[in-house]
């Protein structure tokens, strides 16, 4: 009996389908979105996309709403303003991505480790997500109060804690809660290898990974439903419209817009 | 009028006193920690103390139950395994220290920046902190499950936002939930300079420290007692009691313990 | 008498200028680039061109070739091969850069700082200079061996160091030489504030980053000109072309191609 | 054939030897320092001990001379101050090691990785030295120009490359050199599993590490030797003695004062 994952991402093994049927939670008005930050254009190989399909998975057999971007596959401009358009940029796929980011509920970002650092793509995304941290709902919260974030990190040598490092402190820093553990990935050896979804690569079977993306997407959907169900983050202490810190509203850094 | 915060660092400042005041939520029932990472002996001065303190107000002003350690006061080993008394070491003040980590409903680590980095100190509360992270509560999930994080940094130079990456990682890694805008410090313009609790630093009447420490503190709360009410993260899909990843007991790393 | 810089960037201080006409050093060989990784093209005003302009003068002054491309102004592709247009991209400016690297003795990175990390253009650069590095010098070296590396930060808030933590180690790792004190930057006090070059910013006169540049400036200068003179670094022991790790040439990390 | 090195730290593999046989370099007159920045007491196992005894085979068969001190045995108290005796502490070893690090040519720091971060211990040593940053040669330069630098880190998951950033970015900000690749490490799969020096770990046999490792180690006493033979840096335009930026000789930072 082998309790690997096939390489198929979409099987899960014995344990995680348990887990699947014996839930007694209902996360089917939950929404969840995860931004792919490869480097590689559609319809290259995607490595980071097979540890994703693992808990995107787990998410649509719990009625979870999901959606994935493979965020180089569009024109997303760079910069820190909401719409690169209207600074000098001449189209931006931006707007249109953060709308879906802003329906979800749970957002997790994906990325590959390129010299021990999460991808450019994946800063990229950062940046646009933080240039709409100066907007706030209608209780005066930054945005992104009431949402969950956690993060899926592939690479063949090094880098995965390091990358959810800033990851997470980011979607932290700009409004979203992360739940226990809200971090997974996966790594060969040290030095040359094979990358996740390589043959042989043992990645799919890895217990460490298997474990850690279970946890993640459970405990994503389970503080998502709880926030749901709870009315967020209680206004109170934490509305920027109510405390004056006297910004500029011409400074190009979204928090003190 | 000033709404600056005078320094002695119990006094509130006008928002701060009336988000208090106005204040419809009962945090008696919750205890919170601060560790005090700082490098310098008592009674030296620590000016991470300092930004403890205001958060530290706020709490009490709310009827939570502070407890605050400034850790270098006492004889805490390095290791990482629970009591380092049993692999070699003379005496060990960590086991005291963490029951009351177990009974915090909100641990808050403050740690002053040295080269960039969090302090050493730091560094060895979170190893021994990790030590213990093979520990299970009574539904087989992570000890620190249901608990939640935050930390406090100050220096004089740089570095606040690399130190709370790594904090606040470790702690999310380990079980604790992160809610929105959770860290929070004081650094003055690049190069030599006062120090927070310095004369004419600066630090106690700046607005963004202020308000993110204020942020900081009421999510902290906000989050603490939603867990509680909502008997924290429910057991599902997260017990690592059944989820047997064939660890060897006697390795050194706790997670696989 | 001030001792401090004027805003024109092109205006040395007293103790800058001296230094230059003190010099017993011919640098009159030596090529330097700096890549400017702001997130704003041109015209918009970049900062980080506001602290190259300081380290850019004082090489002039010693007679260095110099030259600085202000990347987002060319349609850089993302990726980790050398040329993208041969993986599925219409353009990439990043060869034609390539070739100026390659000639260059001194490369220095700038980048603005953004939610405390280094830009997303910062990083993309990172990953096409990685994606030569698989390539050899006629000595069997990676191809940056003999060269000497540097970065300058700006923000208005937090990051100079952490930033400078990935530039460096990255420019190490690829074979580059990092003299002493090889970072410098400027940040404002913590929170909303003027950018480098904003008036009453503080920036051009701040005695710590205008000390920082102008030793992080000779220091590159000084190296590279001892690796000119004493043929680089000795190629023996670090010969990759005579170490046979077994690499397959296909994979995407070219550390391993 | 094998090319893998033994268990026995001590024996080079074909290629590590060949290239010390061949060599027509004399390192004779060189020094080095590895501190072992371990948490485990002697004389429990050292897996970082295993890597650093490779790396000390190379340079030992140069005849550079060598010392490791594995810092964690000795009483080296906390803090920032050149001897923390005059600071409240009864014992501080530190300024016995300091001597040893004064006089060596080449500085090693070796670390295991907890949580995805250097030791405790290794930040210890970091503000240590940082301690001592602020003395001049009798040049004025920074107390640790002409010195070289690198490390040496070894985990059983993951996070050799960010802690390496951390530790050479230390070194260069207090003035040491960092030549060419002056990092390696060891981790394996990501997850539970052996350490570098248990029975099948693979680690030193591993090519990565092995081609890593030797080529720091021989990056290590290039630039060590072409240092010593061409007088260091240069002492010009980074002389901390001669340009006066108004510090207060009582700050607490090194740098400042």
């Amino acid at each position: 009996m082998s309790l690997g994952r096939k390489q198929d991402a979409m099987t899960l093994d014995e344990r995680q389908e348990k887990l699947c049927s014996d839930s007694q939670w209902d996360f089917s008005g939950l929404k969840a979105l995860f931004l792919n930050c490869t480097l590689k254009k559609s319809p290259d190989r995607s490595h980071t996309k097979g540890l994703i399909d693992l808990s995107k998975a787990i998410m649509e057999r719990n009625k979870v709403s999901v959606d994935v971007i493979r965020v180089i596959d569009h024109p997303v401009a760079t910069g820190v303003y909401p719409d690169m358009t209207e600074h000098g940029w001449d189209e931006d796929a931006w707007p249109e991505i953060f709308k879906k980011v802003h329906a979800a509920d749970i957002l997790v970002l994906g990325s590959p480790i390129w010299l021990g650092e999460r991808s450019s793509v994946c800063t990229q995304v950062i940046e646009r997500l933080y240039a709409q941290s100066g907007q706030t709902n209608d209780q005066g919260q930054y945005v992104y109060y009431g949402r969950v974030g956690g993060c899926l990190i592939t690479g063949n040598e090094d880098g995965v804690k390091h990358c959810a490092m800033g990851i997470l402190y980011a979607l932290q820093h700009i409004g979203y809660t992360i739940p226990p553990q809200a971090d997974a990935g996966w790594i060969g050896e040290i030095g040359p290898g094979a990358s996740y979804l390589d043959e042989g690569s043992g990645g799919p079977e890895n217990e460490f990974t298997n474990r850690n993306t279970t946890f993640m997407t459970w405990n994503l959907m389970h503080m998502a439903l709880k926030l749901k169900e709870t009315q967020g983050i209680p206004a109170h202490g934490n509305q920027r419209s109510k405390w004056d810190a006297g910004c500029r509203s011409d400074l190009p850094n979204p928090e003190h817009r």
